[in-house]
């Protein structure tokens, strides 16, 4: 049983040598580049047959990867921390910053909730822009009103 | 010199006897909802003009409020921690779960850099589904790639 | 505009003064004991007609609890942290020890995705029992699959 | 002398290989699934007729393995810590909000004292339901009140 | 309603004033002397009997010290952590060194379980001798096998 | 020269294929089990004859476990931290609620100063008792009293 | 009963305002100056004697304050911390860098022990130098051997 | 490049395979027997010339060795923490109760500002004395004063 | 005795009260604008001189902020954390990642030692530039090598 | 793939058996020693002209190393963290002690927004002077306004 981090190690290293990005591999499988992404890190699980769609792309026959590729992950790590990577430590920003704010909106518009991160999606854009191109990336996921009972 | 922990006071309870939502306070000084919320919080500072559209919106005649407004402010907190709110969690969720892959895409898009959480901003936004009603939040913030020297 | 930790305080008191327990607050507004506990410690909101059965039935007759108890509440600590208080720290013991089994178990039967805790109800049941009677704490949370984009 | 988590290894990869559930396995040793999962993950011991089924289920022959689930283990990490897995971070999430009600509650039914951890058990259920299966986790524990002296 | 931690103040201020030990406090309510100093730190619950008792000692006639002694107390603090102050560290230091061989020696002499923390009393006692008196701390708790199910 | 985990392993294989209990070892050289057990996770340093009689007993004959039971251990781990295994826990747990109560008991009977954890032993005794044994575990240290300069 | 906070805000301001420094309430009560200034701070606790010289020497004379320093104090922090002043941090980095060295020397030296914080003295002095003059701070503790037993 | 930790490993065996202590080793590098230990355990860095006589004296001819006690070290850990080794421990145990007063007497002899802990040198003595000897520790570093600009 | 926080209130508010900046203060009493900002928030000690032109720049006439701006003051906070204001954060993101770069530099051009951060001096400049303003941080201190004994 | 880890130790290795300090292979790549030997480290990307003349440099043929250098970095750690080796603290205590400082300067002459760490540079460099060189490290960075939108 090829453990999950080992297929990702598999995974990238496909990935890498044969020069494809996550959209090229996003597009074998028909899901957008983030959830794909994900995929391959071994933080999200595949279908069989999206499963059986990537390893193929990437020339890659083993079963066993198209196996693990299909396991319920542990998402995550053993502790929630705030890393120090730059680019990611702004996702962890941004809430310090605006998460009050954030939080009063959703409030304001849907009542007392949340925004789920398990019925949810996100993208990565680019968008033009004159003076620099900009990084969008969205958040959507369902609202769920607190249930009482 | 009015604190600006005060000032956050006087507005909310002027806010909130007035029945007034972030959207109304937002019009009023031609911003967005979220960074409005932000400002009624101390997280981001207003020009003079929009310290005293905000206070006569509100009733407020009172100047210690108008200037603790166009203060820049102290961000966050001490110390960098993930808090336990169910609605500010999902915020810090998601990084956890999907930050490497939303890391990966932006580098491969974009090479080495970062999403500014500064030249930045952020919206959330109703997405009605048949399904239950959709919350989106939206990241934008320019591209900075990593200066050589 | 009552802080919630101010209307907590003048519903325990309250609830104190008169000798009732949770049990017959829940009563009053046809809430289980644990919604009505985490009512009163400010834990979630309630519509207007609960919260003036509520300070009714408490004997509270200022409109400022009444409001108080509608607005969605800032839940739980600015960090999760696990605490020491024994009953308490049962509740995360529990997950230190049995936390795999249960996701895996949770994985077999509904596959890759979570247990709410927003679509979620809580229920305290006292079970006879020869040898010493039995706390059952029930956790009931709609299961929300992992959505793929 | 096998370690505990070689042992857990072993039964992993079986239990893949075979296909099996861990309700086949619980079915085995005639105990709950959660029970055997947390054998197989290591987090509770077997007797030795226990561990003789359970091998025997699984085709393993290997008296080390045998021996190993027998063996009295280390629960949990070094240092209790919160994960940032989703499924695992909402058994953490639930006492962070509703603890204090839960723990009011036990205290209004049964006096001072906690639910035990250890004269304990907790099931794992599927409930029907039209909006979408519900999961429930019941955790049952006797009561002990606090001794005095 | 007196605050636990008001109560603990009036408390140790009437036994300062009449200088009064606790093995003074623990013969008029006929306990042990550290469960009563856990009792007047707030830690554990009384009966009315004992509070009252307790009070009459002290010279208290306020009946919201009486009725705060009757409250199940929050125990510990919000967090778990190791104090710096030496004679409370020691607590902590002798199971960071010995820890590993008390469980071994538990489990040897009576199988897989816990010494209960709840069905448990704790003495403090002098021992005379030659080189110095010694300090005898006892813990003593009903052994809790891990129940199976 | 072997490290001292590596001899820790090595006594804990050769008592576990001889079936010998702390007990047994403890007669071998003379000491208490917990102390003897101790000894075995490299928490304590031995004598030459202790460490000599040790390995007779457990039918080593490498000298070089000889020599690493006669090395001076870093006791414990590089930070000190509270486990999550539930008995581990427990002996956390009794100074979270009784510490201040064993402080204050040891100060009116002793004075300023602390319960040595060095100039220290502890024993673990089964206590037989009708409603169900009790484990008792006895921590006696030196009284240390502060010095003034 | 003063607080031992509040006697320290005392002694200390009646220091400031008469302008003496520690070495002179150190020779009112024939102590070393770091030991007096830990009385001051609450660290350590007086004879009646000591406390009545150091209140006499500062002009004070309530008795609650003669009080106060007499009383055992609880010593640090609710956590051992490691604080930022750069001063006291140096006191913190001389064993991250040094003390594995300093405690194999003990060990050479004396065996397998530690040095004493109670049984312990502590002094601060000027060592005149030309290079710039330098601080001796020097600690003298008892060995104390571990106990077997 | 031979790592600094693999050279700590070579010397120590060295070290002891000759049943050397680290007052041999200073001897023959004309250094302090804590200097020492620190530059065998990686902590400090050597000249040329001590490098060549430490490993003359050990017998260790391999020049990596050689060169890898020159390389500056990373000091001390990744993250700055309080050991739970008991003599570790002491070290930090003293600036938790003694750091305030020790800060005091250190600016009303220097003024602000503080020891140099690299600018330092570090011993540790035996101290005979007839109630069991005692451990000096001597700190000494130059004093630093703030720099004003 | 005017605490040092208060202190700081009052500077601060007869700063802003009078609309002066840290470079009109800094030119009083001819010091840099760095440390100027950092003796009005109590970081460091002024000489008598320097206090009383700093007050009468201010329109200050209490001695008691005279006399405060004088004491050694306690610098930083009781734990050393990374705090989350963007600004802030900044000046620690750079040593996460270019610290091990830095120190290589600092050692191969002046070996094994440190920059002082007491002996130091620190400006803050903007630099113009046609792609946007910049500022310039500079950290200046004593190279001090590490003293061998 | 080979990994940024063991393309440093590659690196590293080769400069270190080729004599080479930081200097000399900014000069092979025209850029600044602290940014070489952040791309040593693996805490920037290089293009691929700049991989190869590194390489080139060191002598180093092979591709895969030329290929790790253009590779974006995960930069930092997975927490952030701050170290205890005394060169890396002090960039640390720095902005402990100036860094509200260094901010209410910043936002003196700037207004509300942030130095960027990621449009920025860094320098290391040696200031002679008579009582001892200096080390001045510069950071300069584009000062990044908030956006408001």
């Amino acid at each position: 049983m090829l453990s999950r981090a080992d297929a990702t190690a598999r995974l990238t290293e496909a990935k890498h040598e044969q020069g494809l990005d996550f959209v090229d591999l996003a597009d074998a499988i028909d899901r957008d580049e983030v959830w794909t992404a994900s995929l391959v890190f071994g933080d999200v699980s595949a279908s069989e047959t999206e499963a059986r769609e990537l390893c193929a792309r990437l020339g890659i026959e083993d079963e066993a990867v198209v196996d693990a590729l299909q396991r319920e992950p542990y998402k995550g790590d053993e502790e929630a921390t705030i890393p120090s990577d730059p680019m990611l430590y702004r996702l962890y920003e941004i809430p310090q910053v605006y998460g009050d704010a954030i939080k009063a909106c959703v409030h304001e518009e849907f009542g007392d909730g949340i925004m789920s991160a398990i019925d949810f999606e996100c993208h990565v854009d680019r968008i033009d822009h004159d003076d620099g191109d900009r990084v969008r990336i969205t958040y959507e996921g369902k609202f769920l009103p607190y249930k009482k009972w």
